[in-house]
Order: C-alpha cells, then sequence, then structure tokens
C-alpha cells in the first residue's frame, strides 16, 4: 500500500501505534503537542533535517537504517552538550506513492536508536511532498549540571576523542564505487553509533568544551576554536587508524587519516579537558588546545603544526554548488 | 545574492543574527543545541511541517508572513494544550536560487510571531534542497497545570471558541478566484493570530478538553469528541457569522457558515467547560457535549442535531489526491 491510499490520520495512526514510551513521557504522540519530563527546570533541543538525495539514498539505506541515522545525529547533538536524551519529535514529508512499508520501518528505526540513547519519540506531523524529508527535533535533561558548549575550551586543555572516526566516510567511498563490502565500514555508513553516554560523562569528567563530529573532526574543532578563540593542534601519531582502513585506502588510492579528520557522521565526540583531567581510557588524547597565532578565523586547527588543507569539512551548499 | 552563493554557515550567521532572546533562553543558537527553561520539570513539544506548494504560496504570501503563520500554527499547538509557549526550533530546506532576502525575512516573521506569544528562536538547521520546506518545532511550560488534551470532554460540558474562525478560509476562497481584498480576510489568511494568552487561561478557567482550530471546527472536536469519547453538538445559531463575510458568502456562491464550521488555519482555540465554569466574554458558547449515540467513531460531531456533512477537514493527502 502507498502512503496517499491511507491518508494522512491513518499513517499517522499505524506510525504512533509503534512507539512505546518511557517514564519520561508524560502526554505522548496524537494530542496539539507532547509533555515530557524535563526534571533539572531546562530542556536541551535540537533539530535536523536529512533529505533523500543530500543526506541518504534508497538503494544505499533501508528506511529503517535512515531512521537509526536521523536519530543518530541529532540524539547525538544532545549528548555534544553533556546531555541526556529525552525525546525525538519528527517531521516527515512522503510522496504519495511512497510504500506504507518504508514509512513504518522509518519509525522502526527511529524508536530502536531512540532506546539506545533512552529516549523516546513523542510526537510529529507527516505531510505529503515530492520527496522525502525527514525533520528531526531532539530534547534532553542536563541533569542539574551546566552545558557544555563549543566556547570553553582554553590553553593548555587537552582535546581527546570518543567513538567512531572515518568509519563512515571510509564506507562512503566504498558504497560511492559500486562496493557492499568491507560489511563494518559500509554499516558504520548506513547507521552510525555515536557514544551517547560518553557526552554526560565528559560533562563530570570537567570537559571545558564539547561538539558532535557532524562535519569532520577538523572542520568541527574549527567551531570550537573559533568559539573560544583558541587555537588548536592535533597529533596525527596519536589517531587510531584500523588496519583495515589503511587496507581499502591503499584499495582506492586514499589516505585514511583523511577519512579520520576530515570524515563526518560518525557522531564520535570531541571534547576539551583540563590538561590535569584524568580520563577513562575510553577517551583517546589527539591534541592539545593553545594560543591563538592571529585573531583570524581561518587555521586556527593544524596537524602537526601545519595546516590540514585536504578535503575539509560539509557543506551542504558548498558540496553540491 | 542567492542563498547558493553564501553559503549554509553565511545562512546561518545571517538568521541568527537577526534573533533576540529572552530570559528563557539559557542558550541560543550557534552550539549543538539550545538550551532553555522548563521551569516547572517539564516541557510542551509540537513539531509542523509547512511546504510551498500545499501550505503556502509564494505568489500570495511574502516570506515574512509565511515565518508569521509557520510560527503561528506551532505556538498555538502549545497554547493549546494549555501551556505558554517559550521557544522555537527552525528545520529550513532552501533552493540554491532562492534570495537570501527571502530566507531573512522569512526569520523576521519567525521572530516577530514568537514575540507576540512571549518565545524565542531558539537553534534551527538550514540544508539546500529542491523546494521551500519550513518545519518548525515550538516548545512552552505549562507552569505547574495539567495539560489540557482531547480526551477530557465529559457529558454535559459546554463547548466554547475563542479567536476567529472562518476568516483565512474565506480569505483563502477570495485569494483562490484571483482576488486581494477584502483585505481583512486575506489579511486573515496570510497571518492568522492565534488566541495564544487563552490557552493558558483556559486551563485555569478549568477547561476538561482543548484543541486549536487547524483542520476546521467540526474536524477539530470530531478529534476531541474521539479521544473523549462522547459526542458533542453545536448550534448554528450561536456562531458569529460577520455581515462582511455574509456579504462575500453571497459573492461567490458559498455558505458562510461553511468557513466558520469547517475553515481551519485561523488557529482558534476549542475548548470544553463544566457547565456551571464562568467564562469571560472572549469565549463564545456554541454548542454542548452530551454522550454518545453510539460507539462509532464518525458522526460523533452534529450541528443542530444533524449531521455537517458540507467540506469537512482538511487531510493534507486526500486534499491532494
Amino acid at each position: 500500500m502507498q502512503v496517499g491510499e491511507l491518508g494522512e490520520f491513518g499513517l499517522i495512526r499505524e506510525l504512533t501505534s509503534r512507539l512505546p514510551q518511557t517514564s519520561a513521557v508524560e502526554l505522548g504522540p496524537g494530542d496539539d503537542a507532547a509533555v515530557v519530563a524535563a526534571p533539572d527546570g531546562r530542556v536541551v533541543a535540537t533539530t535536523d533535517v536529512l533529505l533523500e538525495g543530500s543526506h541518504f539514498r534508497r538503494d544505499w539505506s533501508t528506511a529503517y537504517d535512515v531512521g537509526r541515522k536521523a536519530a543518530a545525529q541529532n540524539l547525538a547533538d544532545v549528548a555534544a552538550m553533556g546531555a541526556v536524551p529525552t525525546a525525538l519529535l519528527l517531521g516527515l514529508v512522503v510522496p504519495a506513492e511512497l510504500p506504507v512499508t518504508w514509512a513504518l520501518e522509518l519509525m522502526d528505526g527511529l524508536r530502536d536508536e531512540c532506546q539506545v540513547a533512552g529516549a523516546a519519540v513523542v510526537g510529529g506531523d507527516v505531510v505529503r511532498g515530492e520527496s522525502i524529508t525527514v525533520s528531526i527535533t531532539a530534547l534532553g535533561d542536563l541533569q542539574g549540571r551546566r552545558p557544555v558548549t563549543r566556547s570553553g575550551a582554553r590553553p593548555g586543555d587537552k582535546v581527546a576523542v570518543t567513538g567512531w572516526l572515518g568509519w563512515s566516510a571510509a564506507g562512503f567511498t566504498v558504497l560511492s564505487r559500486g562496493f557492499r563490502s568491507p560489511r563494518a565500514f559500509v554499516e558504520a555508513h548506513r547507521r552510525p553509533e555515536p557514544p551517547y553516554h560518553a557526552g554526560p560523562a565528559a560533562a563530570v569528567l570537567g570537559a571545558t568544551s564539547m561538539i558532535d563530529v557532524s562535519d569532520g573532526l577538523v572542520a568541527d574543532l574549527g567551531h570550537v576554536a573559533e568559539a573560544s578563540g583558541v587555537h588548536i593542534d592535533l597529533r596525527a601519531a596519536d589517531f587510531d587508524v584500523p588496519a583495515q582502513m589503511a587496507d581499502i585506502g591503499q584499495a582506492v588510492g586514499v589516505d585514511p587519516l583523511q577519512w579520520v579528520l576530515s570524515g563526518g557522521e560518525d557522531h564520535a565526540l570531541v571534547a576539551t579537558f583540563p590538561a590535569d583531567a584524568h580520563l577513562p581510557s575510553r577517551w583517546r588524547v589527539v591534541g592539545e588546545v593553545t594560543r591563538p597565532a592571529s585573531l583570524s578565523g581561518t587555521g586556527r586547527v593544524t596537524v602537526d603544526g601545519a595546516p590540514w588543507d585536504r578535503v575539509g569539512g560539509w557543506d551542504h551548499f558548498g558540496a553540491q554548488a
């Protein structure tokens, strides 16, 4: 059956019937608005839009994977503030001829990724349009802590990452060239696994700044450096380039460090910590914060002291212009 | 200049530079997520998606009006829960050739409508796509009260409305036939004026259920009747059909009561109250809640005891199918 045959209210009924709620949900889907607990008297909120063609392809990813990924990138933004994700809202544009099963599997993906992060899908809107658009808003709770912003990095801080880096980009390269393996990288592209719990944990460890790696590590640290008015130097040797990634790099003629430093969409977390912070092993120290060499916005992030001028971050306009 | 020339980050910078914040905003746009006060330990959240062509036309409405309307319909959903709107997030899809001024004026409209409701635009996302899509999430605070849902209407309650009814639909009819006047109705279609303050006030007055009229009064009361397991009978003579609306109706051959009972998008509020509730004059009593004649989901809302079988509510799929 196609969504055009089922109608707006029918589709919404089908979609919401699949949603378990959590104890944080006072009122779930089906009313004018949802009501979600915000125990510390504040709520963290973020929105992202994914378009078919730009952010996902139906021939590369299942609807379920698109749902997992759409939820993941928003829930990771919440975690990057040091908050615990609580809820997610979906704005969905679907063509009339889209199979109903595609929409339902998308919702299953959103639901399951929310479950990984401890959140619930609490509401949304579905309208008919030309192409699939998935707009997500995620909410979270800071549990009484200050939000960890982009602007708190200080000279002398160490830079540390947790989660996967470059796996999604390597998978994207493989898929772009018509291959479906190695499976681990293709899977990483289809379904990122952000380290949600590490976000609030970083706040407790004293993180001075944090960001979710969505545009590429160097590009995203550029936002931190600019917001904090500092310079950041990374040490290439301190990154972990798995042997299998190096092998693919050799096969396709790409320096794997480029995936690690410029690849987005794994939704790793990168944070700065005071030099004396004691970090558990899940955090890998990969660089340090220094005083800005100049006040210019460019060149704020270097690798082994030199500019990292290979493929930069992902600008959704620039990349397609 | 077109948005494709300015780029994603440039456009976001321009858009966010226009946004004043309120005391409820602990952290506004520019980080991974915003942080907004949720004083009573819960947050009300709702999402709506507007598409060019389906929900607005650039030749009928300015970008500013689209912004006002997009914000209004979401903020009205918050008010319909009995909550005070606090914040709004924007997910925006724009074609590369869209003039930057269109996006900026949209943001001005969102900002100004937020100001009317006491809220602030706190974050968003901008991506490039084929057609303009405006996805809004609005947040609100219940100030310690229980949310006023759709499911609390009880037999014996009176049904009352506040705000405008049928004005937007009359304006839509006028515009559809190529006219630009009467101005009051065309303006009502371009820029609804939801009675935000009446939402929390209704909660204080003891409203047992409430909904924002977006699909048409009869259709939206149908949701209340179904969720509450009741029947609702409206009295046609109790509605206010302004003389000017009656005149347009005569000119175009439409019973104006059809606009009043079936027209959406004015975002009036309709609520049910206990029979002995004392309502201020801004609320007009237009019907009553009775026991369900049958358990069927259809025919739950009647007008003077008879089914209201003219043009029904607005189903975004059905209307275009």
